[in-house]
């Protein structure tokens, strides 16, 4: 077991109508918001109304039009220069995780002299940052219970990934009546993405009983509810489960003492989404099972042995490859099953970027120190074998 | 799945040789500190001195002697004394539950003008408490991750539990090696408690996969690492992975979204060592198989059957009856196994104040309420079966 420092000061409030709660928690950091959303989902949802109504009495300002994989230009710079120029106290984002990721990288690009992208490099450290309440309105990303966030550069095929201990949110909202609307590919790119997280974790050295215990718990709890969300996107104890499932993703404590892993499942997928903007969860499920294949040996032979026994309930009885090679099997066919396109030529990638990807990865993601460490020739043909 | 507000902001610093950074920690809390702790354990392994090595630019002033089953009169009211008398800035708590039951007491009173009873019997509400710091040396309650402590009253056989956000340790040292030392009684008694608050919050309406999931690997992990510990003190992966287990222990994420339970368990062993000052953990395991027994019934059958199954690996094909017994059977054997003693008796408990503790625990306890409503003459019951 590994030494960690593990901290997450956000506070939940979970279930329905608990925004009725957001002026009292809102009034505490500010009068000045930067409302930041997407598109019109929060408005059809009547979530939009339900806020402006709720926030009457606070000066609100608005940043809309934020895009899956948030983009550092316009979105991040807009809001940026909305905070400094309005002396903005305090964020609402209201949406996904998207969404979300964006207004953590505004956040601390509001209390920072220079250009914002030296704090998304890590060429300099936020001295500070402004706090941040969301309304989740997508299970998927557990942005909502981490200080991370993910924001993308299009002119420089960029998609980095950007952490500091301020960018917690100071309180989510999640309210599970909220993703009642969230089509099933979406809800299916959302469970894909929450499941990698897991598995970005499970596949690691060093595990726990406790910790394999937990992210078993969490991929059968996530596979079990999209299911019942895809045959009724309605049912609420299964879009509360997904969601608070998916919540824990990434703050660490599916893996608390474990190795580090380099998630090279996202860091694979972060360029082919920098590279072709595709859903992150569908990049994600389409690599999962490729990449298993090619790490399958006889030093993973057991967890995949564990994952599929566990996970799976396949018979623990069968030869340990034959366990592994059905686990990795189930996987695919899991992804599958929920509608996921499982090509990536489904979503339109080609041969013809993947070496100019790969070099990409294997210059910017540091996957030499993965699980099992991947070079450039190995992220190719594990992009190869996802066509 | 139920509505739930959570948080739990202490930060976990977790490893071998992490009581280096305790001065930082420190710093920034203040430079007069409470230095905590109880008997002499700490100075035979030397954490003592290290502590005041460490400390050494900062003023200290001790409390010390605090016992198991922590005293409201010397402990707390001397604490609060020291810390007002003294303009104490920041507690350092180091030992195991009790010492840091005692520094929350203590950290809410030095900062509350009346008698510090009225905060823990819920008269008054703190306003404000000193910050908290703890050093754990012993695996068990999980008072290092939460904001309650439970505080006894000798003169009125109270032992209260006491909650309040203002609580929380502001950084908890998990350093699995100073546990290396810790006897195989308070080993096995520290592993019952914490199996004990995670059955409090399994037997329950409303649980999720998730939760099912958690509090299965949660048992499982304790069980296996303390057998694992009793074979040999110094496994420090044992040791580490049953001091994490035991800090998720009650601060909620083992049962968020679940039902209320009333923690029956608790409230009904807090009456015994009120009475007779035995052993917390001995306590609970002594009762819990013959609360199971009780409580088992149609209505709650299945849980015990997924209980079974999934934690003592009991073959779900049987009769589910059958797999429920099988699995308090397992319960008690495994407490056996570790060396707890599984009868009142054992621990000087004998009948004549049943029936007194079971009129203490139904007017104060309310478990009317419980997961299993009990009233006076089922405590009693449980109580007596438990001789």
């Amino acid at each position: 077991m590994q030494n960690f420092d593990y901290q997450t000061p956000t506070r939940l409030i979970f279930g329905e109508g608990v925004i009725e709660q957001l002026p009292a928690v809102m009034g505490a950091l500010g009068r000045k918001v930067l409302l930041a959303y997407g598109g019109g989902s929060i408005k059809k949802i009547g979530l939009y109304d339900k806020v402006r109504t709720l926030l009457r009495d606070f000066e609100l300002l608005e940043l809309s039009g934020i895009q899956p994989n948030p983009k550092y230009d316009p979105s991040v710079l807009e809001g940026v220069r909305l905070c400094k120029d309005n002396g903005v106290e305090v964020i609402l984002a209201v949406g996904g995780g998207s969404v979300l990721d964006c207004a953590k990288a505004i956040a601390a690009g509001a209390r920072y002299d220079g250009d914002p992208w030296d704090l998304i490099t890590y060429r300099a450290k936020a001295g500070d940052a402004l706090p941040i309440v969301d309304i989740l309105t997508l299970a998927a990303t557990g942005s909502e219970y981490d200080c991370g966030c993910v924001i993308s550069r299009t002119e420089t095929n960029d998609k980095v990934g950007y952490m500091d201990e301020r960018l917690f949110p100071v309180c989510s909202f999640l309210d599970p009546t909220y993703t009642f609307t969230v089509s099933k590919k979406q809800t299916a790119a959302g469970c894909a993405d929450a499941m990698n997280h897991i598995m970005e974790q499970y596949f690691a050295e060093d595990t726990t009983l406790l910790n394999d215990g937990f992210c078993e718990a969490g991929l059968k709890s996530l596979m079990a509810n999209t299911r019942a969300c895809l045959a009724d996107p309605q049912d609420y104890r299964a879009r509360a489960e997904m969601m608070f499932a998916c919540t824990l993703g990434c703050n660490g404590i599916y893996a608390l003492g474990n190795s580090q892993t380099g998630w090279p499942l996202h860091a694979i997928e972060h360029a082919l989404s920098a590279y072709y903007d595709i859903t992150h969860g569908e990049g994600l499920a389409i690599i999962t099972p490729r990449w298993m294949r090619y790490i399958l040996s006889e030093r993973t032979v057991d967890r995949f042995v564990r994952y599929g026994v566990n996970v799976f309930g396949i018979d623990p009885t069968l030869a340990r490859l034959e366990i592994a090679q059905r686990a990795i099997d189930a996987t695919y066919a899991f992804f599958e099953e929920i509608g996921i396109p499982m090509h990536l030529r489904d979503v339109g990638i080609g041969e013809e970027r993947i070496g100019e990807m790969a070099h990409h990865i294997a210059v910017n993601e540091g996957l030499e120190q993965a699980y099992v460490p991947l070079n450039e020739q190995d992220i190719a043909a594990i992009i190869t074998a996802s066509l």
